[in-house]
């Protein structure tokens, strides 16, 4: 797919997916309206089965999308986590084998699960550069398809899917937040908004130690991040050519957190809806929170996007 | 209610409370699946909206069975927790003034959310005899209306309304697997089966540490606990003269797990489902594990009862 989603294309996603995921609950707290001020609707994607994450939908969407040519190559992706899994969960359903390049520290039940899935792991030093050079080796090797973790339109229009199923279960919503790494799943929701329900404003949390999607959506241009420290790890990848635009067109506007507000929305999260947001999956409610003025008695979705914790290193615990 | 609940007294409990409570999802994982060697189906009781517990079920039930005239007496129970949550939030929707005797030593958290949703907490010294005592000068002061939290007709059919629907989503269910501690969930589990799947085995999981519902069904009468030495803290409590016989006729089994086999089933729950379930709630799960060979590639359905944990005091990471 070369063209940014249409509508018609984040329908013929949903309706390829559906099948085989199933539909997140929305969940409400009347704890979280009051710390927040707000009604706040819950998509909760950390309750996804197994991958405990949203980009399962992406995943799903654009494996299904190939030809059979292209399944027998195998498939190729890089991720310091959550698509790690799902891709290796997908490919391993559809008979495709996965190679999945992580860096060397990523977090250890993300890497478990997704050898437990049968993903074959090929590591790599952190950052950008080093990744992407090991994706290019590795794909020179097989001959594997290589699939972006977001920013590819068949990503994009699945991850999109997760707002389409909010706006149905919630058709009031003044705004929707949620969460900004790469920006697949930002764009996607901006792109569901602006197609099923133009009124709703979407709003992006983002770590201030990883901070590259508010400079890159104030200075114009895509922005990196020299240094990165934060406790959300699956947020401090930058944007890509293919997210940035949509964020640039339907994108209200991105509030930054501290690791301490993340970790003091995630232990909130634990303890009113019971389940275990990992500190990126926080970053949502945290910037609801921090900037509860804006929210005064709205009607606001959140996006809880992941729940993989490694429980011996919890944020608010340590 | 004067009599062990029928058939028709489940459907129409389930007909009152439904407009009130969410229907709690049935979630799977392939990792709890290939830990137990069976297919695992988990109802999610721990994921009920504010109260994190199945107890409003039988609250509701009991709340909504009440005469105008008693609602003006206010209504007065004893709870460790749990039931102490449901029952001064449920009593607060209706607008009937809610007194809750809870021993001084009961979980933090519990006690806090009685409080933020208006109960009046009285306190007493651990043990049934000083709580029944309290109850019955707190009784005697305020002329309020005495709800038992699980020997009572229209809790036990409250309770029964989890199986219910965990039997109308996974029809095919061999066992269903629930904690027991004073009988109430156990009974209306057991009931509900009797009623709507007859083949489907009813077992129980216990702590060793408060083993007393053990004893009671292997002995015949009902049995106490000398001491109680468990992270079970939902658990503790012997059964009632309602709830015994239900359970004699109606039970299978009893499965003892001790304070290790609970916490780690704890932590595989959290990790794997990505929800806090309590040491309690994950009591049945622990139980199944333990004996995995009698669920052997079974169907098994099991209640994760409750996922109110302090979280300054996480068992497996003590």
């Amino acid at each position: 797919m070369d063209r940014i989603p249409t509508k018609q294309d984040i329908i013929d996603a949903h309706e390829r997916i559906a099948e085989h995921i199933p539909r997140t609950p929305v969940m409400r707290s009347e704890a979280l309206d009051r710390a927040a001020d707000a009604g706040v609707h819950c998509k909760m994607e950390c309750l996804m089965p197994d991958v405990g994450s949203f980009k399962i939908r992406g995943v799903m969407n654009a494996l299904l999308s190939l030809s059979p040519q292209d399944r027998k190559r195998g498939v190729l992706t890089q991720s310091s986590g959550n698509h790690a899994q799902a891709f290796a969960l997908v490919a391993k359903k559809m008979g495709i084998p996965a190679t999945i390049v992580m860096p060397r520290n990523a977090n250890a039940i993300k890497k478990r699960n997704v050898l437990e899935f049968g993903g074959r792991i090929v590591e790599c030093e952190p950052g950008d550069g080093p990744r992407e050079q090991m994706v290019l080796d590795v794909q020179r090797k097989t001959g594997a398809v290589t699939i972006h973790p977001f920013n590819d339109y068949r990503i994009i229009a699945g991850q999109a899917t997760a707002a389409k199923e909010l706006l149905e279960d919630v058709p009031d919503l003044d705004a929707i937040v949620v969460p900004v790494g790469g920006g697949g799943l930002l764009s996607g929701t901006a792109l569901a908004a602006h197609y099923f329900s133009p009124q709703t404003k979407v709003i992006a949390g983002e770590p201030s130690g990883a901070d590259d999607a508010y400079r890159s959506l104030y200075s114009g241009s895509i922005q990196g991040n020299p240094t990165v420290d934060t406790i959300a790890d699956g947020l401090i990848t930058k944007l890509g050519d293919k997210t940035f635009p949509i964020i640039q067109q339907h994108v209200d506007d991105i509030i930054r957190v501290d690791d301490e507000e993340i970790s003091s929305a995630m232990r909130q999260l634990w303890e009113r809806l019971r389940v275990t947001v990992e500190p990126s999956g926080a970053v949502a409610y945290a910037a609801v929170l921090k900037e509860n003025s804006r929210f005064y008695r709205q009607n606001v979705g959140i996006i809880l996007s992941g729940g993989n914790v490694d429980l011996d290193r919890i944020p608010f615990l340590q």
